[in-house]
């Protein structure tokens, strides 16, 4: 019984990997969009998000089927609870992604990220990818050392949140109006992914130690 | 055994409501302190944030206690999941609150509220209030008549949500860029406090009657 319990736990493990592909691509894709200013890719974006909504939907409800029929042991509570939250990040990251491509629709033909920031977002787009990337292997390998190293890389983001954000205030500011509030929110949900991701990594850490950060 | 363990549960979800009383008083606190340009005000309501993550911590701690020493029966399973939604949803919000707090202090004595947004704030604050409130009572009384209504408010705030963004983003729009990025921001920050309240009913909706929406 114990055994079957926790088989049925790791399949619901694989459709979370699933899950984390999914959001690395729709993120990807967010921020390919967003620096071509690629209406088409904006939309390709919305749909990946409505699936990645549906396979966590697929993740809880497994979840509360297998629980359902049987009583789990404190260590299967502990997967249970790391699975049920990092689905539920992933599911916000998808989120995310999707706001990124309603600013690049909404701004269409005007891109969303005025050129004077398409820097800044590139780089952002680039440590969301590598979170994203750290991410499923994490999940994958239930790899505890790359689940540590996602708050150094949320620090990178960090950084280029406060530099966003300099840029925007500051007298300097050549754009308009609806240029920096784009901007502003951009950031925000570039932040908030890596925030995410962040705790994806202590979900791992904690189903591997029991630790807490 | 099986008592004792729902009456463990039950003494954790009275510390849940203290929780949600704790963020009603902080989104009540930083709603006063941006309208009022408050600094003292938003010091307050960010170390009550801090509070707010103490309970948040004391919440999972006695639910792992609890766990770690039995097995959970389904239906207990259940209970605990709610708690621990829930009591991620409440740090979340005051988290959000704390940020309205940190906005406040970061354009003092200049208002972060512009004054020509003064007047969709007050609304988006009054929203939230009653928000609060509606958590509070979803919670302590497991109310899922006010559980259930928690969604039409979310629907008032999103309408001032698009309310304020036309604001900012229109040509008329007199005031300068870092009042509309403080703007946009807040506006954000408000709309996902609602955001959170309304996933708390889903979770005493889903407690009470197995539905997830």
């Amino acid at each position: 019984m114990r055994g079957d319990f926790r088989d049925e736990l790791t399949r619901v493990d694989s459709s979370l990997v699933t899950m984390a592909l999914a959001v690395r691509e729709a993120m990807r894709q967010a921020s390919a969009a967003l620096l071509g200013a690629d209406a088409a890719l904006a939309q390709v974006v919305i749909v990946r998000d409505t699936e990645i909504d549906v396979l966590h939907q697929v993740v809880e409800d497994r979840i509360y089927e297998i629980v359902g029929g049987r009583v789990p042991a404190p260590d299967d509570f502990r997967m249970i609870m790391t699975t049920l939250r990092a689905a539920a990040d992933l599911q916000r990251m998808g989120g995310l992604s999707a706001h990124i491509a309603r600013s690049v629709l909404r701004r269409h033909p005007t891109p969303a990220a005025a050129p004077e920031l398409a820097v800044l977002f590139r780089s952002m787009s680039l440590v969301a990818d590598d979170l994203s990337e750290k991410v499923v292997t994490a999940l994958a390998e239930q790899d505890v050392a790359v689940a540590a190293r996602l708050d150094s890389d949320d620090d990178a983001m960090d950084e280029l949140h406060r530099q966003l954000f300099a840029v925007l205030v500051s007298p300097q500011w050549p754009l308009d109006v609806e240029a920096a509030v784009d901007g502003a929110l951009l950031g925000r949900f570039y932040e908030r992914y890596a925030d995410h991701a962040v705790n994806i990594g202590h979900h791992v850490l904690f189903l591997a130690t029991g630790d807490r950060p």
